[in-house]
């Protein structure tokens, strides 16, 4: 499979992880966000929405949204299974994965941080307590649900990784990245280890992916 | 099945109409969202999210997010189904949704907007624009590959309603409240009042229910 993402990428970064837990190989074609590539007509050919991740398969059909993704990479490659099988753990993962992909990670995306700045002439101290708020906001929703929930044990539902998991590490990740602290998540905390002791998890990480900085 | 909501939130949109489509009899609460009532103790009690919708069923279980809500519904009531049955429509399917739910509706619910006003001072003419432009780019994409694919039809996908036809009759009411021009979006004009000829829908629309504005 082909793969159009970005090293720094959160949601490019969820389908990295769904592609290494299915155990799929795939190429990945980094499109620069910072120098603003995916705006250019030959990616909005691939992507009419203008954002990573796109994925390719085998035949040429191509599909977008990182959840929509993952969920079709578990339609046709059923192991490792990515939800529960009853419909309201698959209910209970769906939600706490929305809550940091839908009502979190997209408020943090260059496109929003472009129109802060361009429309509202926000500088970039007030760009990133922004980016900061909204990232706190979904640990902090999904951090009292998981620690009040008994479903959650080693991972966000069980003991099996699930899309909540992958969700949850991306999102820590970019928190951590982004100066929160941590340490009010607790229960995040503890999960967000366990998945990194995860080869899958940690092959996928940005800063391991071809383009990301150096360590000085 | 009861559920809390408010008539003008879009996520609740999306249920009510779900809920409709399956033949659910429900009750709505409504949980003034101009007052601030979802931020009470009591609503926190029941979504620590403090956000709509949350759906009770009859045991008691509760489900949170709109997508994971819609999902849980075509699990458990599979008629009549609202997402394709192969893999590869239903990612379809489940990205247009994304377009709109996740990448589009969240910027412009209440607590952005209070951000907005009360960190960066952004005035209610810079609002509004704010939110045109959001509804407006989720349009414009999902046009976009609506009016190219070949699975575009009578809705989204084929003759039959899914999830992405609920998330686009919601998305093109936000746009026509908040004065984007609909005409830039033919298909999704097509689509949505094929969709408004159906009295799940049209019994699901925000100025039906309880507590919002009459026609002057």
């Amino acid at each position: 499979m082909r793969m159009f993402g970005f090293w720094r990428s959160a949601a490019a970064h969820r389908v990295r992880i769904g592609l290494n837990l299915k155990g799929l190989a795939y190429d990945e074609t980094m499109i620069d966000l910072d120098s603003g590539q995916q705006a250019s007509d030959a990616y909005r050919e691939v992507n009419p929405g203008a954002v990573v991740p796109t994925l390719i398969e085998d035949d040429g059909a191509s599909f977008h949204q990182s959840l929509a993704i993952l969920e079709y990479l578990d339609e046709t490659r059923p192991e490792p299974p990515l939800l529960p099988a009853d419909p309201k753990g698959r209910a209970r993962v769906r939600a706490l994965a929305l809550v940091w992909a839908a009502d979190s990670h997209p408020f943090i995306t260059p496109r929003v941080r472009s129109y802060l700045a361009e429309h509202f002439g926000v500088d970039e101290g007030g760009r990133t307590e922004w980016i900061r708020h909204w990232l706190s906001r979904g640990l902090e929703i999904a951090e009292a649900r998981l620690s009040a929930d008994t479903e959650t044990a080693r991972f966000c539902h069980g003991d099996q990784v699930t899309i909540a998991d992958i969700c949850l590490a991306v999102q820590a990740g970019s928190a951590k990245h982004f100066g929160v602290e941590m340490e009010r998540f607790p229960t995040i905390g503890r999960i967000w280890r366990n998945c990194l002791e995860i080869e899958a998890f940690a092959a996928a990480q940005p800063l391991r992916q071809p383009g990301a900085p150096k360590p000085a």
